[in-house]
């Protein structure tokens, strides 16, 4: 297992205008890659100044969280958006990032898809398309964080791409490898030490015990690079996050973060 | 005279959505740059990337056409943004553009302000500095064009940046060097062959007849470079734009881009 | 026939800002019915407050296009809106467009949704009854345009609502009454005489020849008043709706507004 | 002093779609008057829709507390809107509050600007004369709060409406009766029964000791009806709402709302 590096990602920066973001540092102290807000769900210029200044402080990888153009609905509604136009709205968000990754000393690294996003995009060829087909154009260097065996996956793969098993320490599994909806009353798992065993647990085993009693597969076979998920908005985010690193650690796996860079 | 170099830029790319923009590719034919809508106050990310292969075409420059974020009044209304918020906005829009030009195969090498932005850079130092902090950042390379001896225009040289001044070849001036408002009967030099005079006048004196009878000085003395500009929604813009160039060029005025490059 | 009554509607006020709509001025006078933009897909509160005053200066109804909030895509994308929330966005919309219609003498007379909301809704049940509990909230007695035995149309029934089947002027039908994708060579009918001749047809019949060789049926039996669209980008709209209001006269078919009010 | 009559506004609903307002029920429980974000500044249509419910289920009165649009500002920069523009944007954003209000068993019976609307209309004819002809045109009856003696208070008695005198009990003021900027170190009154204090003393005398030791006149002679605002952001707003009632309630000032309706 010692072979294996791991990253741990959460969302950051995800305010807009007076509607602020609380206090995100003790998060980035503990998480190795931030998935940063582009201004289409979230996150104005202001906000992507400075959360670009705090990851570059911490050294931790910057992430483009793209996202459809939706303030109104935080990114969270599906969005029946064209592959061609969703391919320049994606271009659009990564380069705004990329210009303040750069004034703060660090490089957008990576790209990971927010909500109703990341969730069409497992499943909807054109819109998986649509974001490996950006960051064709942007970088075809830079990983893509998707859950395993899903269409952006295989799309990526097949794009020439390098896409990124990614598991949630905080979230309940479906047999089928899917989170539980929030709906239900198991989805999240908020107890930090358990979250850390079942982090542990996905790393060696590549599979996570489901909600509903049977094992769900997360990791391709012999996955060297594995991205871990904290959302921020889970009670206990912060303590999820350090018990997550410290264990994983006292399992001689590296903490690393995405797409290049050291961080344990 | 024929030690000087002129750049004709032109605004291109300012629908949104739905809302097209006609068909530019003849005043793109005839201009040597092309002073692109970044998203604030107009051009969508799907404009983005076809103005800048337009541009990259034709081996025209492209500049950032930066904007207050103000959709619904196209970037005409003065808007008192906190400078340090002006700052990130305007690097939010160049960045935004030089991913779209690097996809096209060319680079951003410009700034210019759009509209209110423009003519308030010129007296309100907070906004002017808000620019050059911006270009600074970003890229302190990149010229910004401003009209001579303006508040922008100090402010850019006193941050060490590259000012072009800026002549318009559609616009009637007054003494000061100001531009007739829109308004007035006489702002508009709608005549191709007048306008190409005026502006090889403007070359040869640094100085223009203004409205009202006097001379307006609108270069510096031995300007190497001058940027002039013609409005996309003057009538005949295409026809000043090409009698222009063709006068220039019988005054063996070369023909250029801006930030480097020749377009002859 | 002649006991049968016809409206004819046409979508106005769709521009934003310096995106403007060119003169409707000549539609206008040939429709009874305008359905006009609310700022959720276009039309910004300047344009609501003219195209009010148009609309009443010609006696024709004022109608509430209601859409998805989504400029970038001018509604025409599908939107996985929340049902409450889609409920609140339609109420929004159609308060706005009261205050501009009260202001220039007239009153909102029914709702029409608008682009991918129009078409989401004839078979989407949450969306129809979010379009539904939205008039139901803000005045029962509106009516609402729909094709006739859609999702809609039902769901608009059960709630006590009065639906008016809406047929369309200029486009052609499939076997199940179904709009021909607009992407079909087939998909428009632009000539005029044709098209008056189709509506005529259409109310005598209340079916219509679809353009693969069968008949669709667009009318509940001996429907008593009918909804007719044209497309105010179709090529000749004008004289589309011109001869078919003479066809419709000529053949004894009362023109009206929708939701009361005579514009014959 | 028992003839007169004193109504307590605060802001509410100030959030927008994910990024919500907390629990606004406490302060809304204390004061006579919710001035309600419509969707410029704040305030989605979810968020119209639940603060007119939760204002009507305590009697309180509802006030359109209309904006720039400007959400990325939250409303606090001015924009030099054109006056025929302004007007439109604040009938738009009236109407849309009144469809909301009229569902929750409610009226609009008042309107307040927002933000730097609110400042700017205290000394910029075109901006104050856009709010009076906008509430003119959409209801005359309805106040509009002011500061006194400021432009926005003539050009309302100009126009034949009816401004109300408005004092801030959470504020310090300087001699000339403007607002000490929230720079100051002495900004705000945050304890409760100083303020409390303040309030009755204005309702008696028409005046405040100024921060600088002067006394601003605040009030016109006699006025019969005040209006009194504490912001929602101010620390411990409920406490300085309910002391100031409760002593006022002590000194025979009614409560009321505005524009009609009693509350106390």
């Amino acid at each position: 297992m010692g072979t294996r590096t791991v990253s741990i990602n959460t969302d950051i920066g995800e305010g807009f205008g007076v509607w602020g973001v609380g206090d995100e540092a003790p998060l980035m102290d503990q998480v190795t890659a931030a998935n940063i807000a582009c201004g289409f769900h979230a996150g104005d210029p202001d906000i992507l100044r400075r959360t670009c200044e705090m990851a570059a402080a911490r050294g931790i990888s910057v992430g483009a969280q793209v996202s459809y153009r939706d303030l109104a609905g935080f990114g969270r509604r599906f969005i029946d958006v064209p592959t061609p136009t969703l391919v320049n709205d994606i271009v659009y968000q990564i380069g705004a990032l990329q210009a303040f990754a750069r004034i703060a000393g660090t490089v957008v690294s990576y790209v990971k898809a927010h909500g109703a996003l990341y969730n069409t995009a497992a499943r909807h060829p054109g819109q998986a398309h649509a974001i490996a087909e950006a960051i064709g154009l942007v970088d075809p260097d830079l990983p893509v964080l998707c859950q395993y065996d899903t269409v952006l996956w295989h799309t990526a793969l097949d794009a020439g791409l390098t896409p990124q098993a990614e598991v949630f320490i905080d979230r309940s599994y479906t047999d089928e490898g899917l989170l539980v909806p929030r709906s239900h009353p198991d989805a999240l798992v908020v107890d930090p030490s358990a979250a850390a065993k079942r982090a542990v647990d996905m790393v060696v085993t590549g599979s996570v015990d489901a909600v509903d009693g049977g094992t769900a597969t997360v990791l391709p076979d012999g996955a060297a690079t594995i991205a871990m998920c904290v959302h921020s908005d889970t009670p206990g985010a912060v303590d999820i996050a350090r018990q997550t690193r410290e264990l994983l650690g006292r399992n001689d796996v590296a903490l690393v973060g995405i797409g290049g860079g050291r961080h344990d």
